[in-house]
């Protein structure tokens, strides 16, 4: 048996990849003290919000109130995901520690979700990476649909590497490989990581899982016996569709954390926190812990 | 990293352990339909329902009615709870290939659920045992509480040793440690397997596992990398709490054969045919695949 990392970091992105598929409307005074309780049960590294379109996301509209409102830790790190250099402005102007810009490993569901091809997703993202950069600000990129695509299904592995290789020449300082549609499978892991080779080593190498098929424990699993160490999670679960209640969406924080810790693995978060957090949120279920 | 079995043997028990806990009441024609539909998709062994008081478990009060008019297949196996010689009677008119008798490993639990401590529940099942072993009948014997009880907590391995080798000295022929609450996380198991020893090899132990805290799939990975090819799944995922929509039951034998088929194990079972089976039962929702 391979062992498991002593602790691992997990960067919450329930009030920004969760809230923005709630179709429920949370109250700006629920999404900061959401984020807020967040931060109080451990968490070091939150996805506080995206600065896009409210035509796009109304859920996320008062992106800046809440990076405004939010009483900030010093040893937490603020992050919102920013699509283009008007989301880029007002990111700025919030002062988040850290923005967050998307590419898609799959040519479709780029299209479709974005309304760009890759090649045109990065001409928006570029001038973002590159004024962070410029401004010291920390910048995240995900690589979308890096196992799976639902449009496309497989999505081979030299396509996320090629996304991969595109963004961390252009500066980003960290890389989340997201399972968009929550397709891995435990086997899924090893060539993914395999196939960023020398590109990215396992424990820099972020996960970013759904639980859409009762997966993504048992990859979170796998891919930290294979080395990695840094995982997104949402508090509750949060990102399911809006119209299948209880639908799983993201991995949630709590069932993470309980795994983790379970198996002798570090999270530095407090469940008990962590699910007070999550009841600030209005209609989701609590995972059962 | 270690193997995986090159197949797993699948038990559903979606038509007892599923449909007991169903609020909904199920026509005893559904259930049929629902029982010979699972065979046709390929599982080989079927918990088809329970001989109990229909005042206990009302939903299954049409046993008799339900094996008389399942059109069985020969290469399938129709198995039945039977928790005292009432039901044994009723079983063995019934022709049934296989009876389950329950045991737990915590004296609270067995308190409670069947209002019997452990030594009084042998005493119920004894005769069962008996009566099967003599009429040529398989026994499977359930240990229930075998990771955590509700009432108790943590389940000393000892605790489950000590009921196992209690079945098996009686005669039962397969073991089935439950999972009951859905805690097990996959580092429960290793411990387990061990403690089981000499008792039964990993290769004859038959999980049946919960996926409450989305942690099911995970388990099985574990278990299949230490030897253990037998599972019990329900289809649909039944076994839910009626009252919480979409909360996770039994290990979903969809999610089960698509991760096992996946990742190289063969099951046998065609998930399209699965998945026609479980749209039979009303008010279930698809997990996802």
């Amino acid at each position: 048996m391979s062992e498991l990392p002593s602790s691992i970091d997990i960067t919450e992105v329930g009030p920004r990849d969760g809230l923005q598929n709630q179709e429920e409307v949370i109250s700006t005074a629920a999404k900061i003290a959401f984020v807020e309780s967040l931060a109080s049960s451990g968490l070091k590294r939150i996805e506080a919000t995206a600065f896009v379109s409210p035509r796009w996301v109304p859920q996320l509209a008062d992106a800046d109130e809440v990076m405004a409102c939010v009483k900030r830790r010093p040893d937490v790190e603020y992050s919102a995901v920013v699509p283009n250099m008007m989301g880029w402005d007002r990111a700025h102007s919030a002062k988040v520690d850290c923005v967050a810009v998307l590419a898609s490993a799959s040519e479709t569901f780029s299209l479709r979700n974005t309304n760009a091809d890759i090649e045109a997703s990065f001409t928006r993202i570029e001038p973002v990476i590159a004024a962070a950069v410029a401004a010291g600000v920390k910048v995240r990129g995900y690589v979308s649909c890096a196992i799976k695509c639902p449009f496309e299904g497989e999505v081979p592995v030299a396509a996320v590497r090629e996304v991969s290789a595109r963004l961390l020449s252009l500066g980003v300082d960290e890389l989340s490989l997201a399972d968009t549609i929550g397709a891995a499978e435990p086997s899924d892991i090893g060539p993914l990581l395999e196939a960023m080779g020398d590109l990215i080593a396992p424990a820099d190498v972020i996960l970013h899982l759904h639980d859409t098929r009762g997966t993504a424990l048992a990859c979170v699993m796998e891919a930290m016996k294979l080395g990695v160490r840094r995982f997104d999670a949402a508090a509750g679960g949060l990102g399911g569709c809006p119209y299948a209640p209880g639908a799983p969406g993201n991995l949630a924080t709590e069932q993470l954390v309980a795994l983790a810790e379970r198996e002798g693995v570090t999270t530095g978060v407090d469940l008990e926190l962590l699910t007070a957090a999550t009841s600030l949120i209005k209609g989701v279920r609590h995972p059962r812990l």
